[in-house]
């Protein structure tokens, strides 16, 4: 059955903090009937995010977000430090109280906390720890044989759009009638579709295992392509490893790189962004020691773009890659998606 | 105070699968007064494995080993599947018993067993799972401002000779008066060390930054080199996120690779050990994109050579790279250390 969520993301819904309410609102089959942020309190989702498109109800408490009928929390930011603000604790309490299912993707694990525990038994509901990996084997190199095209999305950085790539090009690809999947790799995706898992916090050793499951379980959901949910960036020192987990536990057939064209820094340290080509030799040259893979087209983030320089970057990722290049968000993904296609395209059953 | 190790390695004691009771007689300052092996029992170290040099008796049974006056028992091998085999029970319950300290590096924690977590309290002694991780921070670039010169020993696959390349090297260096030290990142090496962190066993997310208070420490320990020890290999596709982690969360100036000259597949898959100049371009080209570090030698594992074909491949990896190579465990590591501390001077605090 399908959920009627309210969100809390108090003073943080309209900022990066809050993409897990952003990832939920914009693609889940779930339904947000409330956001709780005292900040923007009385005014509607689309007002304050245009491209969220949603109708919801800013409000600014749980409690006022209770007379919208909602079904279950979801914590909608991730709060700085990882540790719960006590105005989340409350929230939650009441939350299992009233019998609503709570969902969280943080990284402390909300069924761990003994009282939300007890609340959740006490009251018949329960904690999905969206984030919470199962055990999970070493990787085997069954990935190797799934016969379905997996293409994983690849990024310049953490957070430049890769989720999205993944769900607009599954759209696309649902329009041309191909039989597609997104496979979930962290915890908004893991939100948006019901399944997956946050492959970033499997234990190290178990992290490529942990992928390939995902897409033998992809394989039994769509026979055709899959596409792969990508995490962090190959330079991101802290967050490689989980890249590379995906770029080989993953066994992707074809890369889509993804670029925010605002960020020229690694978020968070002093780190270039590789250029264009750079990230094409380092993504392709680590697949080919172990199942050769090309970038096959690039998906460009220009948010904090006008439509001009929006185009003009879109041109000259196209001059220096001579690649099929992007906005899917601003432009649609049916056009990349057309041209990537026949890229994709090495067995009869895609019939594009 | 300096523990006496009974070393459980039945029917496996000369098999790869005993590493961690090889790695502990070679280099551990902790003693080992017995090995318990039944299928070469009567025998002495040094007769079964010339080069550990050892007299350590080989007995068939735990009870038999007890007449040596051990202090600690030491799990010798990884069991097939992680789990514990039954007369490996018997053995630790027994040593529990006799207060003996009982020392893992399995992935299964034993003091997760309640039995062996009950008979460690009620017996006073202490149960040591080697690869229990610390709770660890995200990579937060700390590690890019440690002044002493780092040096990461990386692969060519796992289990070609990194910790012992790493270990070598730093005997080389306090010959030479360097104060130097040791940062181990793999359970053998903790257990030979004394410290350190299993990086293998971390939260992928918080891999680099393990890998990062390894070496905050590794400075607290030594003033002008660390030796860290690498682990898994760059085209792994199982452990090459590992690999990663502690590339970039362990930020070296410099790297040495290390092979193993009889290999020419990755272990367990089906996917071709790079070549020389491959490995180099590949390792130096991830470390160029977040802190640059070139591959300043090459660690050659000659083990199952004669004398003419360990020769004959060293000259061959010297005439394909260019660069300094050797055995360090045949021919000693003074020579490799001397031909590359000159590359890892780039401050006056080396006196080499």
């Amino acid at each position: 059955m399908s959920r009627r969520y309210i969100v809390l993301a108090p003073r943080a819904f309209t900022s990066r903090a809050a993409k897990m309410a952003h990832g939920v609102i914009a693609y889940s089959s779930d339904t947000v009937v409330a956001v709780v942020d005292p900040a923007l309190a009385g005014r509607r989702v689309r007002d304050v995010m245009p491209h969220l498109a949603s109708d919801a109800p800013i409000v600014a408490s749980f409690e006022e977000g209770m007379a919208f009928a909602p079904t279950a929390l979801l914590v909608g930011i991730a709060p700085a430090g990882g540790k719960l603000p006590d105005d989340f604790r409350a929230a939650i309490r009441s939350a299992l109280k009233a019998r609503l299912e709570v969902v969280s993707g943080l990284h402390a694990m909300l069924n761990d906390d003994v009282e939300f525990a007890a609340l959740a038994r006490e009251h018949d509901t329960r904690i999905w720890d969206l984030r919470l990996p199962p055990a999970a084997p070493l990787f085997s190199g069954a990935a190797w044989d799934v016969k379905a095209k997996i293409v994983l999305t690849v990024g310049s950085d953490a957070a430049v759009g890769k989720m999205t790539a993944a769900l607009e090009l599954l759209r696309a690809a649902r329009e041309r009638g191909v039989d597609a999947a997104f496979v979930p790799t962290g915890q908004i995706g893991i939100a948006i579709a019901g399944w997956g898992t946050a492959i970033d916090r499997v234990v190290a050793d178990f992290a490529p295992g942990a992928a390939e499951q995902l897409v033998l379980e992809g394989e039994r959901r769509a026979r055709e392509l899959l596409f792969l949910e990508g995490q962090g960036g190959i330079n991101n020192p802290a967050f490689a490893p989980v890249t590379l987990a995906l770029l080989f536990g993953g066994a992707p057939d074809a890369l889509v790189l993804v670029h925010n064209v605002a960020r020229d820094r690694i978020e968070d340290y002093d780190v270039p962004i590789l250029s264009y080509r750079a990230l094409i030799r380092t993504y392709e040259g680590l697949c080919a020691t172990v199942k050769p893979a090309r970038v096959v087209g690039i998906a460009l983030n220009t948010r904090d773009c006008s439509d001009d320089e929006a185009h003009a970057e879109i041109e000259r990722a196209r001059a220096e890659t001579g690649l099929p290049c992007d906005d899917v968000v601003r432009n649609g993904p049916q056009a990349l998606y057309d041209a990537i296609a026949p890229a994709l395209v090495k067995t009869e059953v895609l019939h594009v």
